[in-house]
């Protein structure tokens, strides 16, 4: 992992309003994959950024004017730096890129942008909540019609977002699909409540699978982290006013498409774009009333931060690969 | 119950579109009650009426044009013949008034106010969702915002609307609070997933305890069944943008009150009207993924049912009372 | 126009709940002409099938068991038979095809598949609305979020759905962009009420032109009638929160595109599929508070159908080609 | 007015994200009323407070890190202290009550609680806007369903909220019913817009009138300040999913009622509790897009304020009074 290095920095301090954390685990996203090995934005991110978006640790100080947090609170940051409530409006910055982010043993963030962790949560397990969880939480629940006891939701992959979103989707009374390549990643899925899973290796055209598995109904809700290379194929699973939540583009960036099924069906797409602090708040609620714990595929040690990303490129994880700080 | 006398009629047949339907078992709704002891509508009601509108059995013959059932379905009728989809929009007649209703051997109704019954519940159970069912589910997920995980929803006592609420709540992953007279029906409803029983006889400011338990953050649903009489707590007992049901009125038809705490808090109040059949088949949905079990407290035989009648009057049950037919 | 031939046929009589229909004016939307010159459904559909789904005229007979309409009443047809109300949960059989159409002296159609005139509009305004009209009014105020006073909405041409919805979106408040090809017709969408007007020859990067026009700030809506070949501009056009209702396909089935704009500013794309018989009453009480006058570009005679197919296929025309027949 | 007395203070500094407002122009409205003769809070208002939230003027000073505004920007201040954006989740404190008001000459104010005058208004115009055209705004377009072309609302009173509300509701297309005991004020209501009028000293059955001149089917929307004393007869005019906005109790606090006209009805009551930062941005889109003016009554001079005074509270005047500054 050329595209990393190790440097010393002078510890942030907090200013107005901000709150100093020592960072203690971070979790690793795609997009913080795609900023290290230079391919971000066309590559035009500084390399002097301290990476990644995800971490939580605890209050260690707090600036002048402070009141949602103390000192020894154990919190994580937002995404977006700050996107406090309400639907989106305006450009916030992320931490990672284009800010300076959690790869780091401290940093300062305004109160706005900090998050209480739910009870029961390790440091490892919150790490993973400020980016997977908020998309999934609103690719569920927050855009287009939300999930409801009784639904089908269809997750593409066992990823961060995917897995999350099969416990937010169950913890809401739904049904999930989930799909995979591997037997033995469907086999952990089915083990965190999924009713059905696809391997799509051994069915490439997994839609028609999900309408067999439907009865013909086709889902109430996609989970697509595939994007336009799979969405086709999402385009045909949904059913009647079904929702294709739009997060991602694992699969690739172009490709022909036609969405005209969307109108058979009075179908919706989605863009994602993580979310607001109170999303996060109301999802934390959601994890601690329903128990839920987010999967931490493996722990690795800061040293092993380049491994980390190694094993993230190669897509040997279920859930999420966590960093100990 | 001299409101009550047996009689002999011909056997229904199906006309078009209607399917002739064995009723196998009934339950009993407070309305029900004020029919048979004359009270509805100012004592309005014809005594010819065949009571109650709630009633499941099997499908015994279809009528001409009918496409949606065949001889041997097990299903239940809807309370409005027929409000088939949509937001309410006219006035349709119910079962039991001013409709024959479910109280008899056979019934022949439109197909498209009749719903199959969800894989895995008896006549019995079934019996209990037409009224208090649809009721629970539109008052929850239907009107105004729907429920959802780690959202809290207030119950108000141990009747067949708010014990189904109460399970439809913890399906949808939320937190419940529930009320009551008595504590082993509270102990009952924990072991159906209430975290919090309120005992309104030893705390009959039952709205400080329920803000007490909720941390001062209020509720952000009411399954409100008592009417005026409670409706002041209950406006009490939300928070901001909490969402009261307004479902009956089992504590008395007047009373002063003061509504402005909805403008404080940006609260609202929903008058519910039970639902439609597109509703009831959501329902049913949701029943069967998260296997749901009706609450049935005691089966009487048709023959009894003027104690069944009693039973119910007296307040000695929780969840729902059956009549097997 | 060798699609069309004249026949004629014995006149239908009104079977249970229909009523019979004079059609007294019919127009032309892109699906019919798709029908006629063979290629609506690879040309699968009978030669024998009466085209046209819009048709406008008097009742002038009633089946047994009708309510809503009696002898007299002037009426135009639901583009589906049926869909009632509610969101679209099922396949509805359409007029003209596989049904048999509108282009015709009488038609009998049941009787929840009928909407009055709106007080104030000929059968020549009236014919204009069961296809383009429902489609527009479902585009704006039904899906997703609905124009409110302030918002911007884009329409993509001047055809039947484009000038009805600019109408529709001038009656709610806002404020809207058209695009042509035709200075002329951008005129005549001005003189309706549009702010601006886009000629997308002189503008081919039409949404640059957008985005100049809102100050960079984006669209609310936009009424996408050309399908994947201008829905990368569409996307490029919208605002934080924009929602792209899609409803045809006129400037091509298939293309490339990258739909990740919506990402970025949570945005959403509906597929329209015409609306119900409750929504076209929707529509008509906002054409009657709001007087407006659909636009009938050129009224032909029925034997000038083929010439009115002619100038259709052409596109000469702004709003709707009408038959009186 | 023995309530008020002129002060002189040190005029206020821009602190972190303030901006310096020199006040032109003011409005009043209820709660200033009450605040003045002490009525408000059961009196507990202190006598120190500069009272008033609603206020215009221009911007002539900006704190360290202002972004949204600069000197000579002319601007209003919001009614909360700062609701940026989306649902109201906590208290935010409002101007007048418990923190100083606009009738001053100088404010200082954080500029998220500060939005832009729309091109065209007067200060005294944009005066009015704060409390009662948030007010208004929210109540139509935000809580429940939004208003819609076609829609009918009903406006009790021809007060600030009301006025505004009418004129709201004319530019998203809907038809309005408004009340009043004077025909004068009904005419220069009907001169707004207004479709219909209704004396309620003519018609103290106000409902009955409601219903007739909905043809019995209701209004889809009232416009409630009249608070329980008027309530029975709101929940009387609303047809099926009426909805009633709940804004003031002008006819007092205390009644009897019996809210189950919502239930057969499927309605709803909305708190309403003015809006946010974000609301108010909405609102003035729609003002400029419509043209809207709002109604000036009559403009008092500073020193005639004990007299404005006394005008609002004996009723003497039509949508709104405002004093220059």
């Amino acid at each position: 992992m050329e595209g990393l290095r190790r440097a010393e920095r002078p510890d942030p301090q907090p200013e107005w309003h901000q709150v100093l954390i020592r960072i203690r685990a971070v979790s690793l996203n795609y997009r913080d994959h795609m900023v290290v090995i230079g391919q971000y934005m066309g590559g035009a991110v500084s390399r002097d950024t301290i990476p990644l978006s995800d971490g939580a640790g605890e209050v260690v100080a707090v600036g002048p004017g402070v009141t949602r947090f103390k000192v020894g609170d154990r919190v994580t940051g937002t995404f977006f730096q700050v996107w406090v409530e309400g639907p989106r409006t305006k450009f916030a910055p992320a931490l990672g890129v284009p800010l300076d982010g959690t790869l780091a043993e401290y940093i300062a963030l305004n109160e706005d942008g900090v998050v209480a962790i739910p009870p029961g949560l390790s440091f490892e397990e919150a790490a993973t909540l400020p980016c997977a969880g908020v998309t999934a939480w609103s690719a569920l629940m927050v855009l287009g019609r939300a999930v409801k006891p009784g639904d089908t939701v269809l997750c593409l992959g066992t990823g961060g977002v995917s897995v999350l979103a099969l416990q937010f989707a169950k913890a809401a009374g739904a049904k999930v699909i989930i799909t995979s390549s591997s037997d033995s990643k469907l086999d952990r899925a089915r083990k965190l409540g999924a009713e059905f899973g696809i391997n799509y290796n051994t069915h490439p055209d997994w839609d028609k699978e999900v309408q067999r598995l439907t009865n013909g109904r086709g889902v109430d809700h996609v989970v697509e982290v595939g994007g336009v290379a799979t969405l086709a194929r999402s385009y045909q699973s949904i059913g009647f006013g079904g929702k294709i939540a739009l997060i991602g583009f694992l699969a690739g960036m172009k490709g022909q498409q036609e969405p005209y099924a969307l109108m058979m069906k009075g179908g919706s797409l989605h863009g994602v774009g993580v979310g607001s602090t109170a999303m996060f708040e109301e999802m934390n609620r959601a994890i601690e009333v329903n128990g839920i714990k987010p999967v931490v595929d493996r722990v690795f040690a800061f040293d092993e931060t380049p491994e980390a990303l190694r094993q993230f490129a190669a897509g040997n994880f279920f859930g999420k690969i966590v960093i100990a700080v």
